[in-house]
């Protein structure tokens, strides 16, 4: 019979385990999202990227990211130590072996390459986004993660909090989502030459929808299981505020798209629901359900402003990745430091709504500014270097007959009913 | 290190939690069934109406909801406590959270109102599906959910079971379903001026099929997580019941419409699967393996019947919400009455084939009858309210251009290779 | 309270009915693979052999084939008793009851017959497919699961390991895949009269693709579930390089496949990542994490070439399905032999590499040839059985016109956008 030493710490690998696995399925999740959202003839080719988020991401991730993220502190700034899960990780003290919390790390680096690549869709050259994926997946995210989230690290001791990673993964990756944006330009034919925006509808809204559904059913293993251990009593509040957010996240939308446009729009309404779970991704475990509440209702709201803004300022992001990312991560960062209820992180600190002033606030602040800016400017600084290595963008005929067959090779749709014959095609050619 | 007490309710909170997410993903499968049984043009409405189900039926119920069905008890009627998760709920003794419960049962008042969504596709008004959903997860379900479930509530004290929801969810879901298919009246051309029905193919069975795939997961989460406790010890009987149950409902489906109609006909075996999955629903925990491939052959076989009945009185039900849910979800529980094998209930109770006589039997046919009839009356009554504050149609012209681009001006699919000049199409307008 | 071997059985009762739900739901990404991989006028007709995997199968398992493979031994090659979960299966001493452990080997069974499924997409009569599912999951699979897996099975005696079936799932359905295929022959136009191969782009790649994550996910079920135990010290290193090998399947093929094609190529990419998962089945509980990454980058690029290899000797197998479950199950079961780490399967024994000498490696490969040799051969033997009471395959006119309206009545995309009147088609007809 298992003894209780080993049901405890069977009980938190399970939790961890199935939760991690919850959280590496939201990559389908993201696939079909994006796959949804962009034109049919680029459909395959933001897929490919998520398959590169999650070979690549796993595997450079296991080389260098976890060690630079939880290896042994240096300075409060980097790990040393856990490269390939190697040295000494004994600062690492959980209820969970190390390969168990490894696996649930890997599977939050590639929800963040992943938060990338719905900005770049449908220009970005493959080569290019190989490379970013190992910059981000090997340091850029590990470094700034080690900063709030490893013991010792810079943020993290001055006392930021952020419970599963508002600032740290969608901050962060909302903003190198803008970054990449910028640096990348528009798609051909996304603003008239006077600036104004131009539509064109999603290839697959069902298909974007379900991703949607799949990623909401993730996040329950992202927040929930960020407690790393079954007995933590929070669980089923985290659980039940991830709820809410997101549900007030996609009625606001649902609400307020049908007053300003006069109907209930459907890009906007699933990327309302994202933005709501974003934005109580730091606070699930810290604010009441009302918080969360309004803090999927505001994000959800803000998503659709910031929508708006970055056409007005020609800037062209696919399928939303910094309204829904950067900017309701960033919100849900700072509600923390103002609904976080008392004693909640811990003894003595509450939000500025619950008599807890302005400190923990102004941490926060401190805190998701530093990783956005970092996030941002480091991955400009790769972009450049990368496109001194190979272009950043396909070419003009690539971009135009779209990167599925351009760039792989293959249709994503094909109605076709017989055989091609393989040798004339390629004498054709 | 844990003590057992917190390992015990550790281990019952991520039972609850992990079951609750599968229910919730759910969603995504109803999305995706639906979706792909309507016609094209109203693919993208139905997964709206998905997303109004959860986003609002997930608020509604924490609101208002919640306390009717599980709040301090009046008469046995009706909930006075817990709106807002506030009041005394000390009456729910449970060895998880109050919050982690409701989670669990929010999961399924949105299980419910998805149900009704089926039966109004392709035709009903958005505005009025919303306050629809208002008045179904505010009070509709859970006033009967409180007769069977709560402590106290009438009905389970005259002894009726329905473990996890064959009439509260599926026999109430379904026949509120059918009151809505014929007040709301057939789409536009499904029969014939002599009364004959037209048929029109599904416009995306991969799609349905991935959807009842989706669906048949979460039911493990449905009926096993029902125990609300990982220590009981039917978890496993409830699974396998689960999995009997809904493999005799579609290879029953495969070889009757094999012989009906001399090809395995796929919209009938996805709708067998799921019958199966609702019959067992009441009685998983209570009837044999046996039992459960019977009652899910019946289940598969009651479903096709009436899905020709109801075409042969004129009901318009497109995604065959009533035969899955009203006919299997009542035979599920009237089988209880037959199949409940001695003292599985309750010491001393028995179905009538194993010596308990009528008298469970009578008590099912009694709460069942009371639920549907509830269902069906109340949900005609505010249909006919709604009526009086927006039309509950849309207008021939948005049926005939499809619901998606009607009411939601996009379509689910488009083929779009570049953008379209957002200004010309507005000057054009 | 619940008391100490309460919460162990509880424990190990929820985890394995949970990775159990993950693995079936893999069916639904059996269904997307396939019907995103063959024609759209396919598609249905492929989801339909998913529905009678799952229905069937978990049937005739519940039947028969639990029995022969779990049931009492008999001279190491049968099991005698367990038919209908009946007669003495005390030997089976396990902390979860009988069901549980049956809910889980049904769920394998169910997969092994899936990947039969795909080698003869497009061709095969679904009658015939009908009794070749009951003939594979009612005695083909059961009785070589019995010779590894059953205690006092005469492979496992002899030391063969195959922690979650490389070779008994994998290797088995693989070259009953291989046998299939040859016995049915190439679809009309596969091959040109002079042998060359012809091609034809998947239909839905996105669907393909989530299809490729929905069963990534469930492989952590498969493989961490199969400890039957959730305490069980092994569960995260088995997640961790059951994920490293995935990776590092999709990696080297997309580098792989852009040294060879000059482009990273989708269908090779996604069975890739397969092909990796498939490979560290057998030994994801004895290998290192680096090990790991090398047996799913061999996998990986073997793939590709089997992939080729067969279509150079004239075979279809329309989704890659002897490629990625033969081959990589074949060396998944031997990479046991090199790769084993010492004492990680039992004291004293260690792979090649480990200084474990050939006695492993030669019981491996032992196992590999008679498992995948029996599965070829009685394969062959049944179909050409089953050819005496139906044609194995389809008329060439319903291969031409398509096997979802050919053989079942119904395509699976339509963008009809009105009734058709149900009379007049009748009598068209």
């Amino acid at each position: 019979m298992a003894t209780i030493q080993q049901l405890s710490s069977g009980l938190d690998t399970i939790w961890v385990v199935l939760t991690a696995a919850m959280i590496l399925l939201m990559e389908g999740g993201f696939a079909l999202l994006e796959a949804g959202f962009v034109r049919q003839k680029n459909a395959v080719s933001i897929i490919m990227k998520v398959f590169v988020d999650i070979a690549f991401g796993a595997l450079i991730f296991y080389f260098i990211g976890f060690g630079l993220m939880y290896g042994k502190d240096a300075a409060g700034l980097i790990g040393t130590t856990g490269f390939f899960m190697g040295g000494d990780l004994t600062h690492i003290a959980l209820n969970i072996s190390h390969e168990t919390y490894w696996l649930f790390q890997c599977a939050f680096v590639i929800a963040v390459i992943s938060i990338v690549s719905g900005a770049v869709a449908e220009r970005i050259n493959f080569r290019a986004y190989i490379l970013y994926t190992i910059a981000m997946t090997g340091f850029i995210y590990p470094i700034a993660g080690h900063w709030v989230w490893a013991i010792n690290g810079w943020l993290g001791k001055l006392g930021m909090v952020d419970f599963a990673g508002s600032a740290v993964i969608h901050g962060l990756g909302g903003f190198s989502a803008l970054a990449a944006a910028i640096i990348i330009g528009p798609r051909i034919g996304k603003f008239s030459p006077d600036g104004t925006a131009n539509i064109v509808p999603p290839s697959n809204l069902p298909l974007a929808s379900v991703g949607a559904f799949i990623l909401w059913f993730g996040w329950f293993g992202f927040n929930s299981g960020s407690t790393l251990s079954a007995t933590n009593t929070s669980i089923g509040h985290i659980a039940v505020t991830t709820m809410l957010a997101a549900a007030a996240g996609s009625a606001t939308c649902i609400l307020f798209t049908m007053m300003r446009y006069r109907k209930a729009d459907p890009p906007m309404v699933i990327n309302g629901a994202l933005a709501g779970l974003v934005g109580i991704t730091a606070g699930c475990a810290f604010v009441s359900d009302v918080a969360a509440i309004l803090i999927g209702a505001v994000c959800g709201i803000s998503m659709v402003y910031a929508t708006e803004m970055l056409e007005a300022r020609r800037i062209d992001d696919p399928v939303g990745a910094f309204p829904v990312h950067g900017i309701s991560g960033s919100i849900g960062t700072l509600a923390v430091g103002l609904f976080a209820q008392p004693d909640s992180i811990r003894e003595g600190t509450a939000g500025l709504f619950y008599g807890g002033g302005f400190s923990l606030l102004g941490v926060q602040a401190l805190g998701l500014v530093t990783v956005c800016v970092w996030g941002f400017a480091i991955t400009w600084g790769c972009l450049k270097l990368i496109t001194l290595i190979v272009p950043l963008r396909v070419t003009r005929d690539e971009e135009l007959v779209g990167l599925d067959v351009g760039s792989h090779g293959v249709p994503a749709y094909s109605q076709e009913d017989g055989f091609l014959d393989l040798q004339q095609l390629k004498n054709g050619k």
